[in-house]
């Protein structure tokens, strides 16, 4: 989820009303990426430098709007959740064997597993260190919570317990993307003096957007351009994951076998993948999914009515529906 | 280091005046590593069922008590001081490819590079999480940049930056190794009511027995029985790494290329390393680098000095000089 994703102008200007503290992020990340050995600084640095939406550090900061709040600690914790994300991206591309990730080499390209592992390691403790700056336990814990849960729901993947059903599905992004989603938003709101109804109602805005965004995610692996996305259309389904739209696809056509034969993996899958997509997208599944992330979206949107009507709940709604239509 | 090491009878007896607060961590890390996926508590628990000496969070226990501290958190950051440990060793298994551990399978025997890699996520998590139960800003970011310098020491190996002298020897031993004990006793003591001169008398103790500790286990490295060690003599020049002995050795002996010879690998380096451990043993290397970890001991023990001289502190004295004739 580096590189050019979403980064078009639309997003930008929707996120203009914090480009200020964006640009803090920014500094902070790269102050915090110095290290006394030049070849490691370099190697972080590479991972950040490609630019990115920085989707996650948004919402910390967007939330923490609502009430007065001490901004280098917001800044703190925006860089934390970013690094924490890339931290787990550097690991999934290693798992994977991943060797671009949105149009970029990945660090899994150019180094052994060993550094790979090591600074997907640094990362997590560098983003746990900036994480403690904020000085709030409650925070903090919620923070290694949330890197709890991420693990965990790829280690139901690893472990070959997922099941193909929706509320295995739901189950999963819930882990690997919303918490992450609901602890930048609950982490922003509580660095501000936000009233608990309020750091909750954020929380569940971050949550279910979240929710809405794997969802998309998915369904663009399907519809996507593959330049743009810099992946194979289907390759959900070549890495052995199932999604959504395909859950969709099997309740209305239980032909269980050509998913399983591409599942399987061997020569024939190249083949095998066109035309499951092509069935998949001229089914309803992926219509049947769009309305899934749209309820979510709903949800998002709806949870902000309790707080205050200022510029940074009308970016929050913007951006609700901006992540909806959004082709990378 | 986990399975037998030097859990022998003189170490629990030493270590008895706290073989409550043991058992007590010993059931919190059990109660920490229950999930809701049966197949993956079943993984962390066997992690930890081994046994093992306990040694760090003894050491977190005895620095809590020279002042009043509260039990419940002392327990907590003892686990969280062990997960954190466990989860480097997770990574290094998978990363050095080994097989065995101390004698028992490691995690990296049993299962692929996706499973060990999530597994050590988790567990860094986990241990984060314990630590945030301390609820103190100043021990948690501790605990996160101890990390920092563990993950970034084992890169400058993994980054071929490391240089074959002693000064960068004794760089990365105090990272990977006595980062985490003084970690583990300033942890304690800022649980406790210390003063600040003795928490810092406590990390002192800390970082010095964990150099001696260290500099300790790279000798045995040569002198060590194999089957008590589960590892064969000289295994970390197999591995590619230059420890104190072996840098005496050559400061004696500037014999480069037999050491290179190893290094290089091939076919020859079984029958190279026996003639080339024996003959760093008939140097005076070996000496020479059991009187550096004395002085590591010493400057351990003399800065107890500051502290009341209770049953505890009679402890630690007696452990420090345990570790210096420890067989495994």
């Amino acid at each position: 989820m580096r590189g050019k994703t979403i980064s078009s102008k639309r997003f930008s200007s929707i996120l203009s009303p914090i480009g200020e503290e964006l640009r803090q992020v920014e500094a902070r990340m790269g102050e915090a990426l110095i290290t006394d050995e030049e070849p490691l600084t370099a190697i972080l640095r590479s991972l950040f430098i490609s630019g990115g939406k920085r989707l996650r550090p948004a919402l910390t900061i967007l939330a923490s709007k609502f009430r007065q709040s001490e901004g280098s600690k917001v800044v703190a914790l925006a860089a934390a959740v970013e690094m924490l994300h890339t931290a787990t991206l550097v690991h999934d591309d290693m798992i994977d064997n991943s060797l671009m990730r949105r149009g970029n080499p990945t660090l899994n390209a150019a180094w052994d597993d060993r550094v790979v592992v090591l600074v997907g390691d640094y990362l997590f403790a560098r983003a746990a260190a900036l994480a403690a700056e904020t000085a709030n336990p409650r925070i903090i814990s919620l923070f290694a919570k949330t890197l709890m849960l991420i693990s965990s729901s790829e280690l139901r993947e690893a472990l070959s317990i997922a099941q193909p059903n929706r509320e295995d599905y739901y189950w999963r992004i819930s882990r690997k993307t919303a918490s992450l989603f609901a602890a930048a938003t609950e982490g922003g709101a509580l660095l501000s003096e936000a009233a608990e109804e309020e750091v909750q109602a954020l929380r569940s805005y971050g949550y279910n957007l979240g929710m809405a965004f794997q969802i998309m995610d998915d369904i663009l692996d399907f519809t996507g351009d593959e330049e743009e996305l810099g992946k194979p259309i289907g390759s959900d389904l070549l890495q052995g994951v199932i999604t959504l739209p395909v859950l969709y696809f099997l309740e209305g056509n239980p032909d269980w076998g050509s998913v399983e034969r591409v599942l399987r993996g061997g020569e024939e899958r190249e083949e095998l993948i066109h035309s499951l997509v092509a069935r998949i997208k001229g089914s309803g599944a992926l219509r049947s999914s769009q309305a899934e992330a749209q309820g979510f979206t709903e949800k998002a949107k709806e949870g902000l009515a309790v707080l205050p009507a200022n510029e940074y709940r009308q970016v929050m709604l913007e951006l609700a529906d901006y992540l909806m239509v959004r082709r990378i």
